[in-house]
């Protein structure tokens, strides 16, 4: 199954519940935008593709369950929909273009509220299908990247647990490995939430390809001893310079590749690109509460002392001159990153190109 | 107490078994040169001034339970458990430190077995006691470098647990809090055995200092924000050139500093100084096992897939250009550093420079 899809004959949204593995593989079945908001907050979706969908499709299960009695009223019921689920997560600008996308199917769109019902589903659905093959474009693109015998540092997840199918950054080196190359991954553990160690590591594990789990901390030294050809991850949001929101743990990552010479890529679709922002120090850094720093164990034991505080940040910026280019599903986009970003979000998303927060 | 210490009714090494904390204060108390070994080797003690005491009095336990018959049947005995002691971990060159100075103590002493064992006692006592005044000394100078209000990442842990009592890098800071000065510590956890969640927020709450807990990967962006004025962190053995390696992660740290125009300071006694090697790259680098890192829990359920394999570097190098400085308890030494280290080895250990590993 795909990590979220529409289940037409319950219309309910079902998900995989990503806060579970890899211990457990529970799909989660969402019946309202509320509950849809709630998953993309407490992270049983995450992933700035996946939350994308999660949200177009949220816009989808508020037009089912509205008991509106005009469509004035329904689509008014859609807009405060959308509006409570941007609230959700303050990053990934994916979350916003995803409801910008389904509320524009409705510009003009005529009919009964079943007729506008099918609309919304309809291009929520068509956004997740695009989702899939856009994520096999950028892996193509970014597969003639990597060779054979190749070992490649990836941080967080960005597989087909972060999008609806398939992958970003962990889809090109899907793609490599089914290209028939041999490649290595080092898994960078990903603390806080730790979803390198859980899901990418389980992820690769279902793929067969071969890997090594390590310390975020250990990145730098494999890459100064000459261990590694590529160092690739994801984004959740990149400004149109090229600075690039993703994962807190990225910069440094970036910072010791460039410091040996290893090429960094960020893979993103052009629907993580947010042309309104100039730079990365005007995208939001979400900060999420200490808990999830806190809260690890060994040996059945907490390790940190009772009554300490943490500061949590969930992502940082890496500066668009630590990346040796940008995988989207238009190409590899080389510097200066300005005009070729602008010429991709062009040509890939010619009607749905943001517009700010809603 | 001590972390480490010698009592004398019993002639046993007592110690702070450092892989309870924070959850239990146990002081461990050893008989064999063995048992010491083996808790160097299992990081029941850990931090390179105080591996160096601990294999210090390593060899006073096989001077007082050695049955020789004859001074020279004792001797050899003693060289033999040092070397025994000296396999117990690569890259911490206090540890060879230790054991030549106490060795070296024998050089030409006369007497019989009785006397040798009080002289070799009485260099590790020796050995013991000076470490403390060094680190005061270290404390001092580092304290000059910074101001109120200034806010520091440290990483790993330094303080008085990692050497015989006060502390390296956590040393500058205890010191800087004690002259009256308001200070805030970002407290680096230190993937993978946890040292700064586990020891440093357990030392720091002891001392009333203001801190909060950070994942490793948080570092850079704290940096990039300016919410930081300095980075200090210790080292467990820097060459010639001034090349350190310390605990895994030191090296992104630095960088991140670095990419920030951040200060860095290595804060590491002229013990840690090995002149024999030219730079960084010689420094053996220990590896240790995967289980360190895939031993984690959340809510009691393991974090990584079964049978994940994992790669473990305990160290990596900070290569010299990334120090502003490098404060030893001859005084903050500045670029050139080749020099200035010569300099401050031979002021401070004129009779004690190291020979290489034994």
């Amino acid at each position: 199954m795909r990590t979220i899809e529409w289940d037409h004959a319950s219309c309910q949204v079902k998900m995989i519940d990503q806060r579970l593995l890899p211990g457990e593989l529970r799909i989660l079945r969402l019946n309202t935008p509320g509950e849809i908001e709630h998953a993309i907050r407490t992270m049983a979706v995450r992933g700035a593709p996946a939350i994308g969908a999660a949200a177009a499709f949220g816009l989808a299960l508020a037009g089912y369950r509205s008991d509106a009695r005009s469509p004035t009223e329904w689509k008014a019921e859609l807009l405060a929909a959308a509006e409570k689920l941007q609230t959700s997560r303050p990053t990934a600008v994916n979350l916003s273009w995803g409801l910008q996308r389904v509320l524009r199917s409705l510009d003009g769109a005529p009919g009964t509220i079943d007729e506008l019902r099918r609309v919304v589903l309809q291009e929520a659905q068509k956004l997740a299908d695009e989702d899939v093959e856009i994520n096999r474009r950028m892996a193509m693109h970014g597969s003639e990247l990597l060779k054979d015998g190749d070992t490649v540092i990836h941080h967080c997840n960005t597989g087909a647990l972060a999008t609806v199918d398939w992958g970003t950054a962990l889809g090109v080196i899907r793609m490599t490995h089914e290209q028939g190359k041999r490649i290595h991954v080092l898994v960078d553990e990903t603390r806080p939430r730790l979803q390198g160690a859980r899901l990418t590591a389980w992820e690769l594990q279902q793929y067969g390809i071969s890997f090594d789990v390590i310390s975020d901390n250990a990145a730098g030294h494999f890459l100064q001893r000459g261990a590694v050809q590529c160092v690739l991850f994801g984004g959740d949001r990149m400004a149109a310079n090229g600075d690039v929101a993703n994962k807190i743990g990225s910069y440094m990552l970036a910072l010791a590749a460039n410091d040996n010479q290893v090429p960094v890529y960020s893979v993103v679709p052009t629907s993580t690109i947010d042309l309104n922002l100039a730079h990365g120090g005007l995208i939001p850094i979400e900060e999420r509460p200490p808990e999830e720093v806190l809260g690890l164990q060994v040996d059945s034991q907490p390790v940190f002392p009772s009554g300490v505080s943490a500061r949590n940040p969930a992502f940082d910026v890496t500066p668009a001159r630590l990346l040796s280019g940008i995988i989207t599903e238009a190409g590899v986009l080389r510097p200066p990153y300005e005009p070729a970003l602008r010429n991709a979000v062009m040509a890939c998303q010619p009607r749905n190109q943001h517009r700010g927060n809603l």
